[in-house]
């Protein structure tokens, strides 16, 4: 069973945690919550049809925490006692547990990685530096030493963002801005707030939820992920289309660099020249260290409501979104499974009751009138949030596009039951793993007009290479943000390793394939999950070889000793 | 008699004055078209009792272009031939007056010096590529003669991007690319039109409109600035509430750069690190030339309406246009006049018919029954744009939120006036010029809770200014546009100087004085009229010194040679 107050117990663990490492150094979330299928008796069968592992037979051992072969720190003894006059003993560590979770994020292959005991390049200390002041300390020391220097938010990044380079022979620290936490002020009359930014989605939200404000910002990792991350990576949340992504709601930084704090002014549009605001975002550590950013917030609304919706096939679940963003409709949640996503969902659907058996079968039925094919058809959902009159408007006028493309509203049970799952995913990476199974997710974005062949083309490449390397493999998506002129297609791949490394090099074989279709059919590497290493690869065909050249005159620019987070992005 | 013909007759015109530069050399539009007084009794009235000019006796005489002492261009031989040979003999233009009208924008000082003889550093020749290719020639061409490349786009430029430095020892160049304007297509599915970066307002909206389709895009400079001006600027246009700044309706752009051509992809929202894009808007032709930009488009809407409405004073009036941005309407123009501007264009009216007459009685009447203070009032638009239901639903919103601020709605009538009137400004610009009187603008943005304080201080250092200089001077403001956490504030000031220069000493304390109560009191150097040399001087206050360093890397790193417009933006 999934523990479902794990977010509400998150912030008391937190103390504990960032002493030792935010998260378990082999999975996500929490150490003891866990995703199962006891009480989804669809799932094993789903799984086992469709990648050939059975969850109930397969586990594969993972490495425990005394089998790892973890290097001594090789931090010079002047550097350790300049950090530590700078920040404190007590955040200066070399603790191994500590220098393993800061070692790398959350991507399959960390994950992989570390379960399998290749624990990578460990960062010589993690360093937790309590204002902005000593943040700017500590790059000093950490300049004056030739240390390499790679921030740390939450550590959910999922691109080989947080990774030392495996040959770095200089000192490496971890900056661990985790006690960076605060709001430091609303100015209620701009809608704006001035936030700490190691502040993590629910420290955050619960402290501008207290005075009836909401930043809006909910991306899969919002429970583990930080404001500095989130900006640093070019974040998305799941009601962007309404609170923007992370790149349109934050309108001012301060930033630590070797040049000084940048610090750019909280306006809500300007003409100074290329835009700073928009280097700092997704520049992934590699100008400075991140400290404050004001955003925007909102009021909370008086009336939130997510609806459910079928339409009968992909082509038209994609024209119907396409019609909502044409539409005079403004929802804050668009987003649409194909049909494969859509099994997926029902297959993790819970004991049923008999009520619940009664409306499938009233559904089913009414389905069939409808000539809706439940292998093909697509489960949507579409939030609205703002006055009860809005929110009755905006329904009205999604409701009619749904229809006129063959599709019907399903009400807001499974709106609700989304909602409350929708941070869930990462644990049930967990779960497949443990299992055996790797799963892993790759997004992009793409004009309206090229999304149906990316579709196809991204999905004929991902079962191309499971059929080259003979492997089970199953492909499924959803559009998950919609925008004037197109919109974010999130992939979710999952298959059975063959190989003897438990998958890895066929997992690169896939994630390869699904990365170069998008690029090929017009898309970007990545819609909101940065470039780290693991992108880096597709950055030349996506911005073009003289905008690699822009990105590098940057990065050289500001850190020629290149000190900082090296070798990521370009 | 104002022609507001103008804009129509423009695209005949443009066959020829591209030839000889695309507007008179001494001022804006086309040669022949000219705002007056004549039909507008109120309006000399206003002018002498505001600055002391009477319009009807002072008239300051402009050198004439015999006058003008135009210095020989210096071109070397080899060249000259080589960019002959890249986009032919006729493309390649050594014209004094070509050069002339090619030597700065429309810049008050630009204009003033021009009107006095100043002419400056006049570029050696004007290159006319008409292709991406022949544009990527000229630069290959012109960095192996270390010349120096100026991009031109439509020339209205009004923060001196325009200008070659005056001692610059190489060979200039101004590449002017209004050859590039073609609509080279539009996908429609993804609401995206591809265009040259060349071509000028009225010949895009020409080529969209002709399928259906606006850009949206209506700066005060739409008649004679270009696409791609509006990108290397960040412009913003009337209509930017809905439509977006540049910034956001821009997805792509194709640029010829020091190292190739940079070419973005037209995905709605990407994380490939630092933004790519956003370095190409606002670069100012320090990173290269724009040959071509990928934007968004919208189907013509059904309705289209601008309603006046009068507030009753200045703080009322900007607590409206924050309750507005606060609600669920979505107006696609907010724009208030303080009280100076509310006067200012009253007497821009015509000679009234008996009519008018009884109409404004009957206002005056009911003004004074809310208790509204006409010399006080503030003048408000609010533009509407939609199906015939969004409209009345939209007007329906912000007729209730001007009535909680104690104002009233004046109909359509005024706000017709405006949208045909929309572009005259630089026109009244010149007439005052004409009568010795320097007008000017300067506007800024900041967050809604700085509004009230800024615009005190900005006033106050207007005034103080003019008192320190002994001048009969005049300022007034209008807010332009309107976002989440904030607002920009348009301010307009003319004196009657007394200076032996016509004024340009003192137009430089009174800018100043302006441009330092905007950084001081919280607000950006500019919200949409770029850096140039004129603003330069604000940069490190804006966006701090590590902002300014970032810049420099980026100009350093792709441009080493310093040949793409130097001595612009930092």
């Amino acid at each position: 069973m999934m523990h479902t107050a794990a977010a509400l117990r998150f912030h008391s663990a937190r103390c504990e945690s960032t002493a030792m490492g935010a998260m378990p150094w082999w999975g996500w979330g929490e150490e003891g919550v866990a995703f199962s299928h006891a009480d989804k008796p669809e799932l094993r069968d789903f799984v086992l049809r469709r990648i050939g592992v059975d969850v109930d037979r397969s586990a594969v051992r993972r490495a425990a925490f005394t089998d790892l072969e973890l290097p001594e720190p090789s931090l010079p003894v002047d550097l350790r006692a300049a950090l530590e006059g700078t920040v404190g003993v007590e955040h200066v560590s070399v603790d191994a547990l500590d220098r393993l979770v800061h070692a790398r994020g959350k991507s399959l292959r960390d994950l992989m990685r570390h379960r399998r005991g290749d624990v990578g390049r460990l960062p010589d200390a993690v360093v937790r530096p309590g204002s902005e002041e000593e943040v700017a300390a500590v790059l000093r020391v950490a300049l004056t030493a030739d240390a390499v220097v790679i921030p740390f938010g939450g550590g959910t990044n999922i691109s080989g963002s947080l990774e030392a380079p495996h040959d770095e022979p200089r000192p490496v620290l971890s900056v661990d801005v985790g006690r960076l936490e605060r709001l430091v002020e609303i100015d209620e009359a701009s809608r704006l707030a001035r936030v700490q930014a190691g502040v993590l989605g629910p420290r955050l939200e619960e402290q501008l939820n207290a005075r009836g404000w909401t930043a809006g910002h909910f991306p899969d990792s919002f429970t583990h992920s930080s404001l500095g991350g989130w900006i640093a990576t070019r974040s998305s949340g799941m009601q962007s289309d309404r609170y923007g992504d992370v790149a349109d709601l934050t309108r001012a930084m301060r930033m630590v660099t070797p040049a000084g704090v940048l610090a750019t002014r909280p306006v809500p549009s300007t003409s100074t020249g290329p835009s700073v605001r928009e280097m700092v975002l997704g520049s992934e550590g590699r100008l400075g260290i991140i400290t404050e950013a004001t955003i925007h917030v909102h009021r909370l609304p008086a009336r939130r409501t997510i609806l459910g919706y079928l339409l009968p096939d992909w082509p038209r679940a994609l024209a119907a979104m396409r019609a909502i963003a044409e539409s005079e409709a403004d929802p804050s949640v668009t987003r649409v499974s194909d049909a494969n996503e859509t099994e997926f969902s029902f297959a993790t659907r819970r004991r049923q009751t008999i009520l619940d058996r009664v409306q499938s079968r009233a559904l089913r039925w009414y389905l069939g009138r409808r000539e809706i094919d439940p292998a093909a058809m697509c489960l949507a959902f579409v939030g609205y949030e703002g006055s009860p009159q809005h929110v009755s408007l905006q329904r009205r006028l999604v409701g009619r596009i749904v229809s006129a493309h063959g599709g019907l509203c399903v009400g807001s049970g499974p709106g609700e039951l989304y909602d409350q799952k929708k941070f869930d995913t990462p644990y049930i990476r967990d779960w497949l793993l443990d299992a055996g199974a790797p799963a892993d997710v790759s997004e992009t974005s793409a004009p309206w007009g090229s999304l149906p062949e990316l579709y196809d083309e991204v999905v004929a490449a991902a079962q191309g290479a499971f059929a080259r390397l003979h492997v089970a493999g199953h492909v499924m998506c959803h559009l998950s943000h919609s925008y004037h002129s197109g919109a974010c297609l999130y992939f979710t791949f999952a298959f059975r390793p063959e190989g003897e490394d438990g998958g890895l090099a066929e997992y690169a074989t896939v994630k390869a394939a699904i990365q170069q279709a998008f690029v090929d059919a017009g898309g970007t590497l990545s819609h909101h999950h940065a470039v780290g290493i693991e992108h880096a690869r597709w950055l030349e065909q996506d911005i073009s070889a003289p905008g690699v050249v822009l990105l590098r005159a940057l990065f050289d620019g500001i850190d020629p000793g290149r000190n900082l987070n090296p070798g990521k992005i370009a």
